[in-house]
């Protein structure tokens, strides 16, 4: 049978995860949102770009308490702001509903532990909306990186766009952790699959009028002794860079979050040597592309395969949450570690 | 008239630098090594690859006070450890001779300045051997940069290979600023030809047994608001990576210090773009290398025909001895921010 998903909102987001969950073949049930003929537009756009047939749309609804209550709906997704959510994740523990969620999830892990907790009781599953922990690319660096690197000793990121003004990850009232809580999850998500759980050595920002954070630079070290640093910032060009430096060699990435389109996905090798020759150092470049069989979509496709796996076999998945739980915590411990918002006088 | 070069000591690098004066122009007339023996090695060794006739080959003497007082000899040029030059910086500038000096130059701003100013009355150069200071790749961009990437916002640099045991930037009685001071003294100058003096944020380190600093990870602001961290280490592959972050494009760079052997130099410009269109969000990688005509050896011989101009026109120039002193600033300012050597019991 078909798992039904029951969407809360019309975000811009909930579009390619529409597209990820149709192309995984769960079906979008109900979708609720405050102002019904908006979301009947984004309905009829999505439906129309993906081939779904009247019959099977969605109902357009403007309560999400009937999202959340549908008895066709098995999951229900959430892409509202983090400020916005606890009603809703109650609710849907309350209703017997597994929960896929933005990120980042909660306001703190104080927060998302008892949401985990809630759900679990009632063997229901708490997954985030982290699509790269679901690609073929890195559960293939997970298990390779020792033989392609030797011992990790750093990783760096910088993940970076422009966002507009009016962008909800600019507004603290939202998204109270503002470029962290979404690149700076990223960030920190893809180092947890490699080395574990860090501890937080430094951390800075900047910050606009209203205190949101747009920028963090971040320090942190794991119980192995790699280090990793990280910039993220609403205000930069587009970069997803990643590198990675190791005792043997190295590996950059320069689209860690989100693949970029092609039928594979790829990272690139790097075994530079420098050496003394007669009176000359000469550096001379090595490495090569290593490429993976993985359309560059697969992830998003994967995700709601892995959520369709959790919700008709074991109910809840400790995998999901405890991932989750993990990367929110380093996220809290960051926040911590800033230096506090004071408003220009 | 032959610029004439004396040498201190016969280290792994001044072979490279015998090569690059050589291509320039200059002459090595005199080499003091403690061991006369292993000097004369070194000379036929190198006069050999380079085709410098018998008649030309410099003296091998025991004193190097007989290289700072040889007649001949217009500039000395001191790759000694930063512990012993300060005697021979002095007897340069009593003696009459400009100064071309490893890096990093001295302890500490204060003797650096000291040292300079000692020359400069005397109207002789103090120049360091930071030879991508010289290189059309930094002139270029250091111009070039607006264009290329609009305002930058973050600069990151990966500098690393891996020290032999012995290596002397590990043994903090002969190099107190250790990876620092080398490979981190290049960080710092490319950031500084780029942006200015900095201030230090925060920056910690690994260090040996012996409290020599081993890894340095530093976060520095400058002037316009744009930062820059780095890594710099002695237990990793080998990497010089930078990328440089701006408001439209975004620029990286493998080999930032030395470039890798070819005809030519080049950067990597980076303008990958991520947009929703219908259900989707691709990311898509646009960019290019630009190739600029430079002999990958160019910034070395271009420094010592910059020391010859210097030499035989105005005397002494404050441009190089002010970057120098800039560079050993910053540098001073990172190890104040060092956690302090806490020796294991």
């Amino acid at each position: 049978m078909t798992t039904g998903v029951g969407f809360l909102g019309a975000a811009g987001i909930a579009r390619k995860t529409w597209a990820a969950l149709h192309a995984a073949g769960l079906r979008v049930v109900i979708l609720g949102c405050r102002d019904v003929a908006r979301g009947e537009t984004f309905v009829n756009e999505c439906a129309t770009i993906l081939n779904i047939p009247e019959a099977d749309r969605p109902k357009v609804v403007g309560s999400y308490d009937d999202v959340v209550s549908h008895p066709d709906v098995s999951v229900v997704y959430i892409p509202l702001p983090v400020s916005f959510r606890d009603t809703w994740i109650r609710a849907c523990a309350a209703n017997g509903k597994h929960v896929v969620c933005e990120k980042p999830p909660a306001h703190n892990a104080e927060q998302l532990e008892e949401w985990i907790e809630l759900l679990a009781i009632k063997n229901l599953m708490f997954m985030d909306g982290t699509m790269l922990s679901h690609g073929k690319r890195i559960e293939h660096l997970q298990a390779q990186l020792p033989s392609l690197v030797g011992t990790i000793r750093h990783i760096h990121q910088e993940f970076c766009f422009t966002a507009s003004p009016d962008d909800i990850r600019q507004d603290p009232a939202l998204e109270p952790m503002g470029a962290l809580g979404d690149l700076g999850w990223y960030a920190v998500r893809y180092a947890q699959h490699l080395l574990g759980a860090p501890k937080v050595v430094s951390a800075t920002c900047e910050r606009n009028e209203k205190g949101g954070i747009t920028v963090v630079i971040a320090l942190l070290q794991y119980p192995c002794g790699a280090t990793q640093t990280f910039r993220v910032g609403l205000n930069s060009a587009s970069t997803q860079s990643m590198l990675v430096t190791g005792t043997i060699a190295c590996l950059s990435l320069d689209d860690f979050c989100l693949p970029v389109v092609s039928g594979t996905t790829s990272y690139d090798m790097h075994r530079n040597t420098i050496r003394s020759v007669g009176c000359g150092v000469p550096h001379e470049r090595h490495g090569e592309t290593i490429v993976l069989e993985e359309d560059s979509t697969f992830q998003e496709v994967q995700m709601w395969r892995d959520v369709t796996t959790v919700v008709t076999t074991v109910g809840h998945d400790r995998r999901w949450s405890a991932l989750s739980l993990q990367t929110q915590k380093t996220l809290d411990a960051i926040v911590a570690a800033l230096p506090p918002f004071e408003p220009k006088k």
